[in-house]
């Protein structure tokens, strides 16, 4: 005896890909189906509607199937409500629990789908239920509190996976697949410069995550001039890059290394750790450059254009500065607010904190991720979000063709 | 008016091309010299003794070259004791302090020379003169407290860079230079066996610093065995990587692939997270391990071993399990212990924790860095000993051909 | 007014993609299609069929559509002949030529389908009517002949994109998909014994593409014993490649190291160029083994087990040696002979071989890319067959495991 | 009993690192030595001087040390001629024949000494002494015809490796040292562009090695404006970068990709066949242009200005154009040509082309490598010249910044 249940696609299901992907799922995990429906979008921008009965051997197999269906967009004829467990104690989740996509996200909740606020991958997702309006948000799992109402199981919940744009039309046509070095370099500069531009003009929030490489590269005053210009809402970064551009404005130095000459003055090696030593003794960034001892660079321009920036800790630091967030979580947090604020985030040249806020952004964010080394490039594409473009390209130049682009247009 | 000083150089100091170098620093700093004396060790093993009168326009320039000099093995024929300062608050070190390499240097202190104990760089150097006998030893700058005594200026201080060894004799022979992908593997892992083999036989204490590329490539089993049978002494890692161990054990996947059958299993992306949280649930790995919830692989072996390890917490890390540690002030502390008592590190195929570790090393801890990026171990090697070898493989056959190689060998 | 033709999909055209890109192209090109037919095979193993009428503004795009729709797979329900001329001057195509691609091809002509002999990417397609039976083939740009009849236009042809296998059953199961330096690699090498295996049983022809680095990994040995052993059925390589391996048995370096001890002997960067002194002055390297100059190694062995191999020179050859084939055209086309024999090829540590040899190669050919730079195995695998699986892996681990996986199994 | 000879060292040998490995050299081949005089340079500029004795156990061992030194600038105090002898057939080297360096060198001939004309590595050296005045010069081996004199044996040759400069002067004075993807990008460029101005100014060659990249990075019309103004001599290539280049001039696309827009046009794929067509239709690139067919771009500019190309043929290359040279003896004959005339050479994003021009390089060539792959510039480095440097950036913005730079300054 086998059990089946109706399930609808809808959207550009076909080149999205969405339909195969369904198909595929049902298939692979031993059920079956029939198109009850299909009515497909036959021109540009047309959607496609199916409708079409999944059918399996048992209950859970089929239960199994439509987990899978609906973290593909697929979504039940005739929903239910989302199960919800109280947590059995502080971080502990219920046993079942839901685990989030990074993918817009509605609860079935008492006969009404609810928006998951915050939504963000590996999260669980907790209703609150005791006001008016009830709610419902994501929490990583070291955030869970005893009781905290948990969304377990598969049913009442719908996922939204973006689809891929068809055409490649505005500011934002040019983000599609692929990541190569061998494209025109130039002119994707001026797409990323474009694209920046349209966020701001809308009102919209850039978030830059940026490593030392920037620095290194010579990009430092080309950067300094984004932020100053106000280009820049945010800034995500580590202690070294904090440290190495500051580094060039007290020494002149990055990592020992003049960066208008290319020498490395025989003492350049022990400015870092100068560097780090001196704004310990000012007592951090904002009271280093209050003081007047930094006066120039990016983070000199993020404390006088009140950008806020996170810089997070890692094992590899010196110092500390008093800036950086030490604790990984904390960290972490800290950098999850910038990244639900953005609306558009360039990545430069940085594996570690790319990854950190990519975890945390939903897949219609915006990102456009530039690195030399084109793993870097290719492992943040694949954690995946439709809008992600990569840039296989030198940073120091990147940045400077893009701050003259950016400039100019004005 | 011009001043000078005599330095003298000894040991293999041709091939080592420390003479070079330091014939280089005068010359570039705008010094000149006079070889007073030159005995040139003129077969293999006999050393070379140089003394040479080092001189310049002025005290300063003079100072600024003995420094150098200095840093690169040079000493002065008529030492001074060290300057001492004490620290003026907590983390703030006296100004002009003097800031550490990772070569084994001594501290000239009321005319004695002092080794400084747990050498690394960047470090300030402090010395303790309360008991019956002056001890130097490193602090890092965040741990400077109000008070303590830090070495200042370039006086007094004598660094002692290890010489790369002429001849490839003994175990440890074949560590000498270069990096390549292009040299026989099979060859170079049987040399590292040989090393670790010999360093066991003297007692001595074998780290390994690992990725999650261990778990993905196929190599868990094989490093566990390594544990099981005593290779390993201390094991440093993220939170991932125990992460994807564990989920190795209770599901039989490695970030959602069957590394048997290499297929994603459609649940399998959510096994990360049902992992942490388990281990959140237990309370930690020894428990998990004490309630029969994991029998097997690297982490089992290491509680069941008493193999300590070290997991740091990093931004980009789910969960984390509860043994992470998430200050990154105190995982270095807690890696830099580690790294103290090695005779030997491994470093496979992580390059955040391997520079983390390698930041605490001295340059005579002996180092093997495998990795299937050449941009990592060039990385890894440039931070500098020269006992330090790069291998350019896949961690995936790498361990277990160490494996075999090791426990042959019984 | 517009213009309209019915096409047919057939096959596994959902879960191949081929339907969503059939769709795509018509919107893209700005036509539009009606579902005339739609049966879906919704269990696995089951093939779908669709029906489309595509519609355009005009002829033109009408043209451009149905051709595009025609490379990807569909076929029009009803077909005319396929356009032939004479081609003007030898090298000369006629104007609107047809450009293959390396899928499976049929050309109608007099009202039958002719299978397209030798089918491989961007050659002219040549049909032969002269005696009884009229044969279509592949002619590259270069050897078309005056008077030759030249494919032309898009009609009457039929292409037949392979599959991509829904089920991971039998030796070459795993061939799907991903290039990965992050997947249990010997998991992976154990397959790839499978299925070389496999295919020596039922009878076929195993190719080797091999790069020097084969060589001075350390592979050598284990390569050669594969061919003694009668894994192999022609090599593909360079003069470098051949010169490395002589030189290995005349002075016991590669490019002057000592393989088993990782020394540079002082001498050894001349052993190169005097190996090839040394066989220039036997004749070439046949003669140099029956002189018993030459008695081990790859060359050896392929002399001795008639494995016939394609020595083709390049521009940065020493030498070259005697044997290598220095016109590129006659090169290319000695490796499209071989190539067209192969039923598997193994593609060892070289790009600019394996790009040669792929151009040359049938999208049905079975492919094994093993290189430890991701960028040549993603090149590799984008010039696209389904059949072409990639390692990033060490081949001076691959091949030993390898030779000990296959003569392990006897 | 032991036997000794004594040599010389004379120049900047010690922080060129030469007196380190001339000592080393002789201690590694078990020999011993003593230092008879030695003056050293201690400005900035000076030279040093050093005589030693060197011995060993046997002839055979004392030979073998003078050959290396004297390959590493050492120099017999007391020379004797160099051994002669014919070659015994066409390709036949005597055996014991002396295979250079790419340094400059002299050659003993009775009783004088001779600049060994055209100077690159791994060729035999022959000796003409038919006329008033004997001529040494470079061969390949496959160049040799019977009775041709040639260098035999290690006596009666000098050596001189060209000097790292110490300071940093000049034009060329950034030339040191190197390959770093973290270096200032636009400051780097602006040094190569001076370096080219500089080398323009003084009358020299400047030559250009160019790969595909350069067309698909978007960087061609800026390597054609570079051409029509003047700053190059000569350009050698590939079959594949004149296709690519005539491509985008016959349809707009680049291996079928729109480089304005970054579009695919559907039919794009079969714009690079159809160009080699057009070109073999008209019958070459000087004809194509001739008719007017091609009027943009590289190959448009080459042949307008009449700046010399060498195409070189290779087994992967669609085609050829007729212009192409197949045979790659006769491609490597053409490429020395134009090696041999240039002062500058930039090696744009091509490992094969570049590596066959640096084989005919003398070590004295100012060489400019450029590629996004770090792995290429690193073995180009390590062909080997003090006046190769490295840059890792992409060619898709350093040929656009590199022509502002060059064409703003005038």
């Amino acid at each position: 005896m086998s059990v089946s249940r109706t399930v609808e696609l809808e959207g550009h299901i076909i080149d999205s890909g969405m339909m195969g992907r369904c198909f595929g799922i049902v298939m692979d995990m031993d059920g079956w189906f029939d198109i009850e429906q299909f009515d497909v979008g036959t021109r540009k921008h047309e959607e496609t509607y199916a409708r079409m009965r999944v059918s399996a051997e048992d209950e859970d197999t089929l239960h199994e199937i439509l987990h899978q269906l609906n973290q593909n967009g697929a979504t039940l004829e005739d929903p239910v409500d989302a199960g919800i467990e109280p947590a059995p104690a502080d971080k502990v989740v219920p046993a079942g629990f839901y685990s989030t996509t990074n993918h817009p996200t509605e609860i079935r909740h008492e006969g009404n789908w609810i928006e998951v606020d915050r939504i963000e991958m590996d999260c669980a997702v907790v209703i609150e239920d005791g006001g008016e309006e009830p709610r419902a948000y994501t929490k990583v799992l070291n955030a869970i509190e005893e009781g905290d109402l948990v969304v377990t199981g598969n049913t009442g919940i719908r996922v939204n996976p973006p689809e891929r744009p068809r055409s490649s039309e505005g500011a934002f046509g040019f983000m599609q697949g692929g990541v190569s070095s061998e494209r025109p370099a130039t002119t994707q500069i001026e797409n990323v410069a474009g694209a920046i531009a349209e966020t701001k003009e809308r009102g919209g929030n850039v978030m830059v995550v940026a490593g030392p490489a920037v620095i290194h590269s010579g990009a430092r005053n080309d950067l300094a001039r984004l932020i100053g210009e106000g280009y820049v809402d945010a800034i995500s970064a580590g202690n070294g890059f904090a440290v190495h551009d500051l580094e060039r404005d007290l020494y002149g130095t990055s990592l020992g290394m003049d960066v208008e000459t290319l020498e490395h003055p025989r003492k350049g090696h022990k400015h870092h750790i100068y560097t780090i030593s001196e704004i310990i003794r000012s007592g951090g960034i904002d009271e280093a450059v209050e003081e007047g001892k930094i006066d120039s660079g990016i983070m000199y321009e993020c404390v006088e254009n009140d950008v806020p920036y996170v810089l997070a800790g890692s094992i590899r630091d010196d110092g500390p500065l008093p800036d950086t967030i030490t604790d990984s979580i904390e960290a972490q947090n800290a950098i999850r607010e910038q990244a639900h604020e953005a609306d558009m985030v360039l990545m430069l040249a940085t594996l570690l904190h790319s990854v950190a806020v990519g975890n945390c952004l939903p897949s219609t964010t915006r990102v456009v991720c530039v690195d030399i080394n084109p793993a870097t490039v290719t492992q943040l594409q694949d954690r995946g979000s439709a809008q992600t473009i990569g840039m296989v390209t030198d940073i120091g130049t990147f940045v400077p063709l893009l701050a003259d682009s950016l400039l100019d247009e004005e």
